[in-house]
């Protein structure tokens, strides 16, 4: 039932994914909810095969030199294993999109058209050394009708197995195929660029992983992606904010969490506030190393000079550059200047201000008198997450199951001809 | 004001594109449809100097020997010039979808969330030697908020040049940036390849043209793309059609226009009505070369035989492949290997069958006792189309002025953050 697929050549794993993707589409919800309730019994109950497979893979890469970094993310335990199957669960419970009838009418000569939400097909999903994206990427592609082939890093292969040969069988048992789920056990660097370039196979490719990851899939892959790039946000805040409202949400966007992508990079003050909010800032931002341009220095004197790379950097640490600016245009020029088009708030009082930076600032979300750290799937109520989008065709912003589906059109006659 | 551009570099128009599409989308909808009417009195009003650029286009067009199909498609008429005002004036009275709320709700929280519809920014669009798409497609783009670039066939580029004029002309006279609509002068290969990988400028790529066009781009193109791909359209007539509505509906997709994307290429018929069907076919697609599987052949004793090759291929030609099956499932087999994901339409008088075709089979659209003819921006009611996209991702079928769009996030809170 869960054999071995380390001999299969890709094209013909890619083969069975896609047949296996044809039944899953069919497949109604109850039986696609089975499957991952199934597979999280099973994690559980293998909690002690999971944790063995991940102690290889352990001392393998602690003997070939990770980091301390590396070998976390790395790492299985009692707790992440409950962790994986608590999330296969919460996938179960949330409602099938599948079959939604996003919009429908009826022409004028009587044709009825619908468009009816359906899954991508295969997602190819590539990532680092974290095994629980093995199980998180699946569960979110089965619950939306979808295929997925995994192609995970050679450090975390022995992890990876388990977790897949559990998720294999949950879908055998309740009679879906087992192909449905597949581990791309073939790591080398052309493996990988051979598996970005499945077009007859990979309907959807998902990076989930670092710069160097989505570099590489931005040059080689040619399957249609959709990409979770940088968070390079700012929070501008506004001659009219109020001012402990504007330091609980820079302290939070900052250091809540900082080596997400939607914690804040860059604060910009307006000039008329500068004095007040930095000296602020200052003290409730201690630990975090501050570099400013010349008119923050000069409020902040001794923190470091934030050069133009400073500003274009995602730091994800405990870091924050800080300019000072005139008014509105000069903080939404700096924005479309250096960022990555991820999230941005605004802290104001004014409501012209308010809607014109809603407006006119161009990234996946804008925020008003909010920190950051809310563009994030389970805060803004999408049940689940495959990751965050900055690119703006198909999926912008984070991206629930409704990011791995696509519409159709179905229309229906009697005997309607064109004339 | 409508300044020569051929010797300005890519990079740098695409600089003025990105900043001419930023003004746009912060364009209320009445000055956009100012600059589209007048655009449209503009093309009426010089008719002769755009009659006289595209004389000099066909007179070079054909001392190079271009096909009599290829010059058609070049000309430009009285009539053809009025259709392009026309247009223009059709896609101002379309309702604007910029600012669209396409969701919106509020947070156990308190955070106001709603997504927003937002231009993509800049759009290029490819295409060969037709002007009128040049007129066409900036209308769309405009009315979507976008900037576009341009960059037809060097055949067509004296047309393109005084309907670009016409185009810029208007947007200034109503002040808006004549750098929103911007014609790419250089015409090489090579050109068009730097043109694919404008990554920093072009925000979505739009091919409109043949095979060989497209097959560029997806080997070419880094940046977005949408794609409008082949049509190999199928019809399936089921055992219990009615014989005469199925005919009406092959004869009306293969033949009413039959050069065009979703014309009907093959034919698939239940063996059980196969024969009374054929015979009606065969008399009633006269002018129609027919090629047939073994089983067809039969039936039709005298037509050529159906390669696997013809069965593949999008004929946009009085030509139809015609095989007899067993049941529903091997019809919608034939179309899984066969398809180009484009339209597929079943003839049936049986629900089971209708409803698990529509479900199953993994095209753009599916119809039922509809003619694929119908799969087309205006009939199916989207009011313009900038092409028919037979990927999943971003936009699938028609595509009308929402394909030229993407979504933002804007969330509204007090002082929110996270814990």
């Amino acid at each position: 039932m869960t054999q071995s697929v380390s001999t299969v050549p890709l094209i013909e794993l890619g083969r069975r994914a896609k047949v296996a993707g044809h039944v899953l589409a069919a497949t109604p919800g109850a039986a696609k909810d089975s499957a991952l309730n199934l597979a999280a019994d099973l994690f559980e109950e293998r909690t002690g095969a999971l944790l063995g497979a991940n102690e290889i893979d352990m001392a393998r890469a602690e003997s070939a030199g990770l980091t301390p970094a590396q070998l976390d993310r790395l790492r299985l335990t009692e707790g992440r294993v409950r962790a994986m199957a608590g999330g296969m669960r919460d996938v179960a419970v949330i409602p099938d999109v599948v079959g939604e009838v996003v919009e429908g009418y009826v022409r004028p000569n009587g044709l009825r058209v619908e468009r009816v939400r359906v899954p991508l097909g295969v997602v190819g999903v590539i990532y680092e050394n974290r095994p629980n994206v093995t199980a998180d990427a699946a569960g979110l592609c089965l619950k939306s009708g979808n295929a997925t082939m995994l192609r995970g890093s050679s450090s975390a292969i022995d992890s990876n197995r388990a977790i897949v040969s559990c998720l294999r069988e949950a879908l055998s048992k309740v009679g879906l195929p087992a192909d449905a789920v597949t581990l791309v056990e073939n790591t080398t660097h052309e493996d990988a660029i051979a598996f970005m370039q499945l077009d007859q196979v990979i309907d959807c490719l998902v990076p989930r992983g670092g710069h160097s990851l989505v570099t590489s899939v931005r040059e080689h892959a040619t399957v249609p992606c959709v990409i979770d790039g940088d968070g390079n946000c700012h929070i501008y805040v506004d001659a009219t904010a109020d001012l402990d409202m504007a330091l609980a949400i820079v302290v939070n966007a900052k250091t809540q969490r900082p080596g997400v992508c939607n914690a804040a990079e860059t604060l910009l003050v307006h000039r008329e506030v500068a004095e007040a909010f930095l000296s602020l800032a200052r003290s409730a931002l201690e630990g975090v190393e501050l570099l400013g341009d010349e008119r923050a220095r000069d409020l902040m004197p001794g923190i470091g000079a934030a050069t133009d790379e400073d500003f274009a950097t995602e730091f994800l640490d405990m870091k924050l550059a800080v300019a000072v600016v005139d008014d509105l245009d000069a903080a939404m020029g700096h924005i479309a200047r250096y960022s990555s088009g991820h999230s941005e708030a605004i802290v104001t009082g004014d409501l012209v201000n308010a809607e014109r930076f809603c407006r006119e600032v161009d990234s996946a979300a804008v925020l008003v008198n909010a920190s950051t750290r809310f563009v994030d799937g389970a805060e803004l109520g999408l049940g689940a997450e495959i990751g965050i989008s900055t690119q703006k065709l198909h999926a912008r912003g984070p991206m629930g199951l409704r990011a791995l589906t696509s519409v159709k059109y179905v229309v229906r006659g009697d005997g309607h001809v064109r004339t």
